[in-house]
């Protein structure tokens, strides 16, 4: 059983603020990520799969097809877009590192064009350098 | 004579529109970063200074000093912000980051209060891995 | 069931020696790390955490909070801290990178004050590039 | 129970082509790491380590000890060589990371001279920064 | 005057070998370098701009079309390539570091579209992390 | 006119604290480095040389010779040692990364085996990912 990580990146900006916080708590919770004008990362996707390579391509999966699919299923919607205003899913809910991983697991493990050949395991995303989400 | 770099980080977002030019052309200028909602980075800061150390300290300047005044002249300001909002400069001129570096050594040139022991030698500021303007 | 990990940064010097070999043995197992006057490092420290994301907020924890005690905890002993002489469990005993990690992680098992939300899941220290040390 | 992951590196290059497949195929799944002249890469190794820390060294195993034994098992024949000229396996077979963990993984295990202490648990392969294979 | 640098990446293999020296002097000079098979990296190309930023892009030239040319111009040939078998100028001449900084800087200056706006200020390559050359 | 950079890695310790202030200018100036009893950081030194390659053999100077040097002239005084207490330059002298630089360079000035094919033409320290000083 081999686990293969594909690293993408995207940049992209946020803003945290919940809207069941008061103004105060939001300021106090999330600090300078609560500044109502946003701000942005680069960050690292770790798309994870796990299986047995194919006999014949030695590969778990060709890479140019798991790069297209991720492409189109994350990183067109997520790169060098505003997350709060771009993605429906961060319309209420704040975008955390938490809440990124949440909506991208499900859009991959959704639309999962490979069965069990490989199987989708899971994603890591760096927002920061010091700061690392993994959902499995 | 000696140079130093030293390292600051930022994360801030920003939008690249030129109101010098028509939308076509905003759009095949500068692609998706002219998404009008914005995006982000983390930004590298390398603040450079040039001069001979001092005899009793073996410092060009003392590091908490120039962390003190890089802090309350740029990131202050950068840090957690929106350029096109956040920084007057931003509101008419696009934040790339050959303006972002002109506005950077601005700033530190014309605040810095260490005369000649030792001199600003400039900025470099990295808005991606693959991207890096010097400006001495 | 999410995992985070929070990176965290200190300088520190050691030197391995142990009391319960010869001088010969000493030399022998640390080679160069055995050196009487010691050396040092730039340490990476991993937190790690596990749970769910607060339904309000979307954090595992509030982020400041978690910096606050990482730094009360561990850093303010370790941060610019010769290990032999200032923290009491390395007088003895050699502070290698796997008795690093148990130091580290009694500590912040001993002080967790997250309760279960979320749980304590076990350190990753960065001796340098080469060597990493996993602790669940 | 802590884990060790040391790392090591080596170049090397390779062709991906799999005499299963028609050529057409092999460029197809392959891409330009189907051209037939080659090319390389500077692979990342870790090996893995599980165990508990010698009561007397702190250490899961001499450091010395284990690079001496990657080095004469793994490096000597990977290092700066072609792997379909020069590594036997790799003869019929395509070097893809997958492939390459599997190898490695082998005459780790087979030639593992440390018994269980500490026990081999793996490796980890970068073979860019963006494809990360881990065999546990 | 602001300096841009543009950092691309490519994967190649090469073999060290000078038909000027004997077989001895090839192996004493370039170690494991002179492996008959050859042997890859991963190469960082920097090329490097002067100018002043357009006044109503702010660039010194929309990346876009940068990007195409370099790869055009260096990247088609190089990446994912043999450069002692597919680069015509390493047929007889050894692909050393400091050659392939010539042949790409040569390749640059002959095809530069861009006249004075901006000029192309030289290449900084990157053969692995700890040899870096730099030709202006 | 090409130039090189070439990088090596030390572990050292050191304590900054001038005999020529007071306790508490030391403490000031200093901060945490001014610790008694000293701490630690991974040094990354890159050797800068220039000239034009050998026409035979594509290098400006064989990497093995270069190495060689290095190792014997300034790493095997560095690595793995305490500055204030065993390099005699800082006996008296607070080993600051510019005293350091000075220090090195003057090293490989008084040393340099190589004549003018190539020059030697100064250093660069890497104290921390933060710090780099530059002396040509």
């Amino acid at each position: 059983m081999i686990q293969l990580a594909r690293r993408y990146r995207f940049a992209a900006s946020h803003r945290l603020h919940s809207p069941q916080l008061s103004d105060e708590q939001n300021r106090e919770i999330y600090g300078k990520c609560n500044n109502p004008y946003g701000h942005g990362h680069d960050y690292v996707l770790e798309v994870l799969l796990r299986g047995e390579p194919d006999a014949r391509t030695g590969l778990l999966v060709p890479i140019g097809q798991l790069d297209e699919f991720v492409k189109r299923t994350v990183l067109a919607d997520y790169d060098h877009k505003s997350m709060n205003d771009q993605i429906p899913a961060f319309r209420e809910t704040p975008p955390t590192t938490e809440n990124v991983a949440v909506e991208i697991r499900e859009r991959l493990l959704r639309a999962w064009p490979f069965g069990e050949k490989p199987t989708f395991a899971g994603v890591r995303i760096f927002e920061t350098r010091r700061n690392i989400v993994e959902l499995q």
